[in-house]
């Protein structure tokens, strides 16, 4: 399947420090980028991208971002930038044949909504248009947006000034060259250079169909307000990891967030944020080996401060396209170590304060416990997925807030015991479950 | 795909305490259960099996095996037992149409030459028969076998006193229909009531096509030194696990293949042979709690002997067809429980005799390390998995002989610090080796 991508416009609403805006920056990586890469997640491979304004520096990052991915970009050049986006499609007639995926430079979207437009196909002849139901989307600029009256899942109406309308285009497509013939068309006839005015073309003889996207996710980045609405929108789709347990949902999530959304800014990958918590990890149970509350206390929390900083890897990994088995398995690797680290830290000070055995032993079954968590939990989430209700998750996040409350209480042999019954309880619990199952 | 078995014959040479031979034990299951477990295991799911003398316990007894697989077996009598086995075959007729798979209740096959037999398909009106080229296969009863002379892939001669041959008859055929008329007409032309009569006429008209089986294993269980050769060979299969370190190889697997030859007799589950290790695992740790080097080595040697019986629970599943998800996922939990136990209790006698604090901190970085390398373990092995050659694999068995190597020797403290360095440097290996990957 190709794509042609129609970034050409001057985008002057986002114009910032002399970039275009395909090049402006979403959370670490340009608006073209995203759009590129989503739609490479959803399997397109051969990219046709109109470039037009500024279009030198727009080509250069584009040929850039095709070493980096296995994708293959050809540049499409219109220099009538300053006129209808619908010229910038038209220029494409020539290089793309068949059926063939068309998006707006500034349009993200989900990949799965491209996934099943592929899927649903399209007639010669015909084209299918996404549309969004949702009226009400607080995502959507209503005076911006391009409106459509959609009856029997054909397209009747398109147009910014619609007085009724029942949807909004969402700028993506699965075209036939058929849309070359209704832009040709609405120039010809109406004199209209737009996109819009080749689909009204095709609407008015019945050849576009609606292709109703559900809820996912789309926006159009067209300006500053857009650009914040789209970054939030998806630093919150961060805390909808599934594995989350109750401490990372309510207090490490939202504070990662905000870690991560600064980070992103900053040429750092998700491995050495990984190296950066577990170091903090380890400088925390070196304070704890020393004696006193004050140390204790700092070891607390920094051993918090360094469970929140461990959320920050994976936001920034799937927030700049960097996710990898091996930044999973390196970053679970190093959580192991920092475990069995700051549990052994507050065994030290809980044994050096209470000089009795019972807090070597705690401290033992403690760190056996934890591991044992963490060594069951594939299996164990493996079996539970198709289960709706599952409990509370009992994981990282809250070994590192007991540890982190045991400092602040100063009650380090209670910790260790509370997380050495909880864990190990847990894992026999599993056992049991799994067996049932 | 059908599948029909004759065991129908006395089987005289191996009638024991009055069974009859399908219901004579191999390694704990009748020959006649293991031929149709192999067969399940290959796919087929529909039995016809063909019973005559003493016909009235293998129907009780298959009864109860189709209660406990997901499988459905049809009984057909033959009274003439006493007569040629092709009689036992020639009553199916009727039952089964179509293609189907024709085994001997007495053979033992590699399910694998069942699924390429199926998968290789037969013409309308031919046969073939799977046939072994491994003259000098040391499983064959020369005398006893059933020879073929095969050209260009038939099989143009075939029976017991052949003086040429290239091949034997493993007893086991992908039929049509064309069998029963075979057997019918060497009947009633040469009064030969033998299935190898029928194949004969079959292969005069070019009708039975040799299907050659390589290098798998197969047997005809006869009498007895042929059940010996059965169950010898079984066993040896057990020492190819490929996940099994040098101490496994060349210690622990061949004591514990003797072992489990012993345990599969006794209605001993391969999960309570687990169990029965992590006991002897916590009770080793136990006298290494205690002071002295008489309890040091007396748990060193309990440590090894609980790591050889940790063999024997996947041997017995293997060769009573128990193997399960949940019971070598059960192993490996308590493997990791009665690793850390064993490890602490050293830490605690060596911490007990130095009273330096080093013993502490080499028993800890050896519980971790040990842990590690466990926990990456999946990772590392998915990702090796298709390289030639890997050196030495580092796990439990190591773990565990160094353990007892260090109690033998009275040196604990030595024993957890070359624990520790070698368990922590294979985990820093593996996460930099899969890196590169």
């Amino acid at each position: 399947m190709k794509c042609l991508i129609i970034a050409a416009g001057r985008g002057s609403r986002l114009e910032r420090k002399g970039l275009s805006k395909p090049l402006v920056p979403l959370l670490g990586k340009p608006i073209i980028e995203r759009v590129i890469r989503n739609a490479a997640n959803a399997g397109i491979k051969d990219f046709y991208v109109v470039t037009g304004f500024n279009g030198e520096r727009v080509r250069k990052f584009l040929d850039s971002l095709a070493k980096d991915c296995p994708i293959r970009i050809t540049h499409i050049t219109n220099d009538e930038w300053d006129k209808g986006n619908g010229l910038s499609v038209l220029k494409a007639r020539g290089y793309i044949e068949g059926t063939f995926i068309l998006m707006m430079g500034d349009h993200l979207v989900d990949p799965e909504v491209i996934r099943s437009l592929i899927n649903r196909g399209v007639s010669e002849g015909e084209i299918a248009l996404v549309i969004d139901r949702d009226i009400g989307n607080p995502l959507i600029d209503i005076n911006d947006a391009t409106k459509v009256q959609i009856s029997n899942g054909k397209v009747v109406r398109i147009g910014k000034d619609l007085e009724s309308f029942n949807g909004f285009d969402a700028g993506i497509f699965l075209c036939t060259p058929a849309i070359f013939e209704g832009i040709a068309k609405s120039i010809s006839e109406q004199g209209d250079t737009t996109l819009t005015g080749g689909v009204r073309c095709l609407a008015e003889m019945g050849k576009v169909n609606a292709f109703e996207m559900g809820k996912n996710f789309w926006i159009d980045v067209d300006d500053p307000v857009a650009l914040e609405k789209a970054e939030n929108s998806l630093l919150a789709d961060l805390k909808s990891k599934k594995s989350d347990g109750p401490v990372s949902t309510y207090l490490n999530r939202p504070l990662s967030i905000r870690i991560s959304r600064y980070l992103v800014g900053l040429p750092i990958t998700p491995n050495q944020v990984s190296l950066i918590s577990f170091a903090l990890s380890v400088c925390a149970a070196g304070l704890f080996m020393l004696s006193g509350y004050g140390a204790l206390l700092a070891g607390g929390v920094l051993a918090q401060a360094a469970s929140v900083i461990d959320g920050c890897d994976g936001e920034i990994a799937r927030l700049k396209f960097q996710e990898s088995d091996y930044g999973g398995w390196l970053d679970a690797v190093l959580d192991r170590y920092a475990d069995a680290f700051l549990l052994f830290g507050l065994t030290w000070h809980a044994y050096g304060t209470l000089l009795q055995l019972k807090a070597i032993f705690a401290g033992f079954m403690a760190i056996i416990g934890s591991y044992m968590v963490s060594y069951t939990a594939d299996k164990y989430d493996a079996l539970m997925r198709h289960r709706l209700s599952r409990g509370i998750r009992i994981g990282r996040d809250m070994r590192v807030f007991l540890v982190f409350l045991g400092a602040l209480l100063n009650q380090p042999f209670a910790a260790l015991a509370i997380i050495a019954v909880l864990m190990n309880a847990e894992t026999i619990r599993r056992l049991f479950v799994c067996r049932s199952v």
